[in-house]
């Protein structure tokens, strides 16, 4: 694994390079996950812009007294101090080498203003310069190791569907909230550290609620029950929303469940490398304006997934940008009919040349339960 | 309940008076959700300084578009608005306001580097102070609603151990996993809303280790089994570990259990209103010492508990202030005996003028399971 990182930090160090940085000061643990495998609560690192690849000898990792043993096995492969204050610290080291070190970028979209204060105290000699968002540059691209385990995570989703279902667990008379622990109880049979955010589990009216939290209300005959759901695995998030019938699914829910089911499959179609994430918002909300519901589908089409549940790029009106191979995104449409119910039919998907690599593999048929 | 969050509106406003400032601009989740009961992902609020009290009419609360309806619900009382950046909508709302808000003081502590930029693109004709810690100096003292909520929470912790044990939950052959698992389990039958954080649960050997996460090692006739654990209620976080042995305890174990429990009963003692943090840290820390194992003693010895699993007070060496009535602490030595086993126990209490109120009431004498 520990090459794995080290070709990380080799990318990010052309970034610095690119930008005239002599080092980077990192402060966001994910970011700190994703350049050295360290999954403690406090730490810092500073990656310096080597001249040649592969010198890290002025990388530094930092982390408190508690993660020392947890950081030996975790970052075995840089020169490693112990301190609570480990962002300060690091800048105290940079500035004691400041001839290597005089214009230092720090992740300024993590660093609050209070913090920077700190930061500049111990900074004598080295210059801090606001160095936003490079990291987040890097980890947009899902690597090998990050897609397999974002498929991990999303069968874990899928097969505690598949058990739940398999073992009568949906039907009339459960309540949201128990449909909900069971799912999660299922993700970890399978695999799953834990669930990759609270799960949704929507019923009847409900279902209308695009991020409706469960309650004790009661599954009944006829309910729409709508589940969105995931799984985390080695700090990857799967996502996945499925929306069920118990019994025979009335007209009405017929006709948007396949809308819904269209404008999903739109949706995904529109995953092309090179494609403006607005027009693959609007590829899977035209199907559905053109229904005359466009007013009902009331959120964006989707977003990245990865060390974070929601991250780059956004798949939305707003949305900025272009789809590259290896972005790891939802597509996610939803119509909602306030005080009826709603579907919402997701899946979390890779761009690919070839088209996108489904990683949520569960039916997208209406299930009539 | 719309009464309580004027209150504590009207708690701030004695304090931006005494600073000279106009309005606060609050961004930080938690800090909105004290002060107005608002539980979504996105928000932003300004309180207005008024000249007189209860005079609400220039405070203004923001969210975006989801959280509307709910909005409408638990923030009845305010001015509210829409829109996604919830507080750049808000500084532009006050710049248009501007005679009402020449000194705007925000969240500095909350506000990243980045992120000021754009508050300061908005505030033309604004003044945007650094004015960090407001609220949380405020959240420390906690009222009568915040500890309702932490007994309620620290009882669903009780009473999901009682059961765990009741139901032989504890026995040889179990994995860490499944005992934490069953342990959350019961928190949720027991009115939690969810666990408040990790659930540890650490045998043997393990439980040396402070903060061990589950794993599938199995529990073993011998062992020690730590369990560190806490539910959430109404927003609010309990937090308790004990620590039980499987079978009949052995000598060693016996010892520093009873050095622990002794040291943890000086800790609870020590919390008298206008001691000092460090010396209540010192108070239980003494015990361990006298007795050769202070290096055993790997952390602090307790922290603040509310709308966070951690907040201040910091009962530890580098803590600072005294204690005031109505504070809401841990006290949880613990020394690790490192490839052996380890004993924390920690209770939640509240410190009063009468001595320290505990929340959490499990039997503090060795169990033996």
């Amino acid at each position: 694994m520990s090459d794995l990182y080290a070709r990380r930090r080799e990318a990010l160090r052309t970034q610095l390079r690119e930008r005239g940085l002599d080092a980077l000061l990192v402060v966001d643990l994910l970011n700190i996950r994703y350049l050295t495998g360290f999954t403690g609560s406090n730490a810092a690192l500073a990656v310096h812009a080597a001249d040649s690849p592969g010198d890290e000898k002025h990388t530094i990792f930092c982390t408190d007294g508690r993660y020392l043993t947890q950081a030996e096995h975790q970052v075995p492969d840089l020169e490693r101090i112990i301190d609570r204050a480990s962002a300060i610290a690091l800048v105290n080291k940079l500035a004691a080498q400041k001839t290597k070190h005089r214009r230092t970028g720090y992740e300024s979209h993590h660093v609050t203003v209070e913090a920077l204060d700190g930061l500049a105290d111990a900074a004598a000699g080295v210059e801090l310069i606001r160095a936003p968002g490079m990291i987040e540059k890097l980890r947009i691209i899902k690597d090998d190791t990050e897609v397999e385990a974002l498929r991990m995570a999303c069968a874990a989703a899928d097969r505690a569907l598949a058990d739940l279902m398999a073992h009568g667990g949906l039907r009339p008379g459960r309540s949201e909230r128990e449909v909900a622990r069971e799912l999660e109880d299922r993700m970890l049979e399978n695999g799953a550290e834990k669930p990759a955010f609270e799960t949704i589990v929507a019923a009847g009216a409900n279902s209308a609620i695009p991020h409706h939290r469960p309650t004790d209300s009661v599954l009944q005959h006829g309910d729409f029950v709508k589940m969105d759901f995931g799984a985390l695995v080695d700090g990857y998030h799967s996502d996945m929303t499925r929306t069920v019938v118990l019994g025979e699914p009335a007209d009405w829910q017929k006709e948007i469940y396949d809308l819904v089911a269209a404008s999903q499959a739109a949706g995904r179609a529109a995953l092309k490398i090179g494609a403006d994430v607005k027009d693959v918002d609007a590829a899977s909300r035209d199907v559905i304006e053109r229904a005359g519901r466009g007013e009902e589908f009331l959120h964006g089409l989707g977003h990245g997934v990865g060390l974070q549940i929601h991250e780059a790029p956004s798949l939305s009106k707003t949305g900025e940008g272009t789809l590259s191979a290896g972005m790891a995104v939802t597509v996610e449409p939803g119509v909602y009919l306030a005080g009826k119910g709603g579907v919402r039919i997701e899946d979390t998907l890779v761009v690919r040349e070839a088209g996108p690599e489904l990683l949520t593999l569960t039916t997208k048929q209406l299930m009539v339960v």
